[in-house]
């Protein structure tokens, strides 16, 4: 199917996203006869290109990679805001990458919101408007027939909400447990090897790993998010950010984490849903785990989500959990979904 | 979508999908819009029946359980054979479940072409005909217009086929290893624990989980079986059954299960396809895992795949490899999935 894409903030993954389309579109078109354009880019910082055409790609990379931003890429025009490129750009999916925040969705919340008004298909990896929306935004897609996939606002490009989704259709899932935030897990595993939680997290920002101020990670911010999506998504709940209980990791002492190493234990940043009767309890703290639990074994940046099923038993995905390409693919991955979709429909 | 489906061939697993489509009957409806009824049932030992306007399932499973067949069925026609059934009933979907024969594909080998050419669905868990005749089938299905699955074929209903075709599409996937003999496994993990070889197969055997005659599994066939379709299916091979390097477990002692213990070890039974310049190159044999190995874990009757990917590095699924309603649950699956493509179009 050709499809008209419109990029709505653009920084490392919608750069990964350029780079898959463009290095990956002879394989897409003859594998899954998927043919995107990229009609629109709007960033307030890298600058807003339209060109209802289609925008060429590799000089778009080339200019990101000589000038940080695509203020002089010719044949288009510039300076639309994310909203009018939204609404009156030619494309049928807006990709929105605009930055999380927890607190208001801003400021992806209301272009995804727009974007869905106007029946155009959203994907995103902005967990602000999927924790804090999901029912609503979801509702909206319904009701203009149209598509929201947002398998990049969990561990990357790792396919666990999709794989819930889809191929684990018609389960019930009574519980998850994931190793849902790599920094963290990054900073226990350097632990183990004997670094102080200081050390480990300094190494870790001197790696990119963690902020400068690495709240959202060390003290379980960004697994919270990730938590309440898949408690909204997955199991039906209705769970906001005061409802997970939440420890983070900067009390973890190395004396600790060797004392487990000695007993062949692991101390993970663990996000837990629990399904109970009438509601769904979600937690993110730190948990010492068994030698034998499929998630101990997960080190570095690795990250994992355990699946407790009816059927099934535990069902558990381990892959990467951050990354420019790796969150890209997660775009790119919900984009062929929705071609196959399409394409199974005219075929 | 209502779907009318014909089960040809009637044991453990097709048991185990009725149970779970009369047991799921109102979530299945609810969440998915799927409403399924099973119009036939044709097995040489248990009885056939036919009635276009559907059987009960509750009558099905008591008189199994009852009787062992369904021959005192009342309100049906019997008799038909598995061709007839397929031919003549009105099913859109052809549920195949007869027993694996590497060497010929039959009896469902036929089944499927016979099914594929009358353009109804075929959901299989049979790896005989996938193993051998993957290529020529699923052209069958594409001429056709109609669809081919097979989940059940690897692992059970641990999803690792889907997730290969439909949320990692678009990936490059250069190599697979995995457990995919939950027997094997077993077995190994119970010489871990100080049995010899022979005991632990005695105690397999035992359970259930291995055949009077083990060949099957321990000499690797089960897993060449499944080795061949994911290198077929996943990774575009031309894989045959004298193409895979085959090693079993009756090899292993429980002096070396011993010693790689005590470095942290795990001697597992590893399939692997590596994707090579111009071909696939197969192999199942004993490997000696190194504990930060993701499959190096993976205990008992459980099984997992890795896959090598170009853009996530390693992704690895783990769950269960065998079991009555496990194994029924990857056909639910496939027709989830089906039902999926089609409520799409129709919305």
């Amino acid at each position: 199917m050709q499809s008209k894409l419109a990029i709505v903030g653009l920084g490392t993954v919608g750069k990964g996203l350029i780079e898959l389309l463009y290095e990956k579109s002879n394989f897409l078109s003859e594998k899954y006869h998927f043919n995107p354009t990229v009609v629109a880019i709007s960033d307030p910082r890298v600058g807003s290109l339209y060109n209802e055409s289609g925008l060429d790609l590799k000089r778009i990379l080339s200019l990101l990679d000589r000038d940080g931003n695509i203020k002089d890429y010719p044949d288009a025009i510039s300076g639309w805001d994310s909203l009018k490129t939204i609404k009156e750009s030619n494309a049928d999916t807006i990709i929105e990458l605009t930055p999380t925040n927890l607190e208001t969705g801003e400021p992806g919340l209301p272009f995804i919101r727009t974007a869905l008004k106007a029946g155009k298909d959203v994907v995103t990896t902005n967990k602000g408007p999927i924790a804090l929306a999901y029912r609503e935004l979801q509702e909206l897609a319904n009701e203009n027939n149209c598509m929201l996939r947002f398998e990049g606002t969990v561990i990357a490009g790792t396919p666990a909400l999709n794989l819930a989704l889809s191929p684990l259709a018609g389960i019930n899932i009574t519980e998850v447990r994931g190793i849902v935030n790599g920094t963290t897990n990054y900073i226990l595993t350097r632990m183990e090897s004997g670094m102080s939680y200081e050390e480990a997290l300094k190494e870790a920002q001197l790696k990119g790993y963690a902020e400068a101020i690495p709240d959202a990670d060390v003290k379980g911010w960004d697994a919270v998010a990730k938590i309440i999506i898949i408690a909204n998504v997955l199991m039906g709940g209705n769970v906001t950010v005061k409802d997970v209980e939440r420890e983070g990791i900067d009390s973890i002492t190395l004396k600790e984490v060797e004392e487990a190493a000695k007993e062949n234990k692991h101390w993970k940043l663990i996000g837990r849903a629990t399904k109970l009767d009438r509601e769904i309890k979600t937690r993110v703290s730190p948990e010492k785990l068994d030698e034998d639990d499929p998630l101990s074994q997960v080190a570095g940046a690795t990250n994992a989500i355990c699946f407790t099923t009816d059927i099934l038993g535990d069902v558990t995905i381990i892959g990467p959990g951050a990354g420019k390409r790796e969150t890209g693919f997660a775009i790119l991955s919900d984009l062929l979904d929705i071609n196959r979709l399409k394409e199974f429909c005219s075929g």
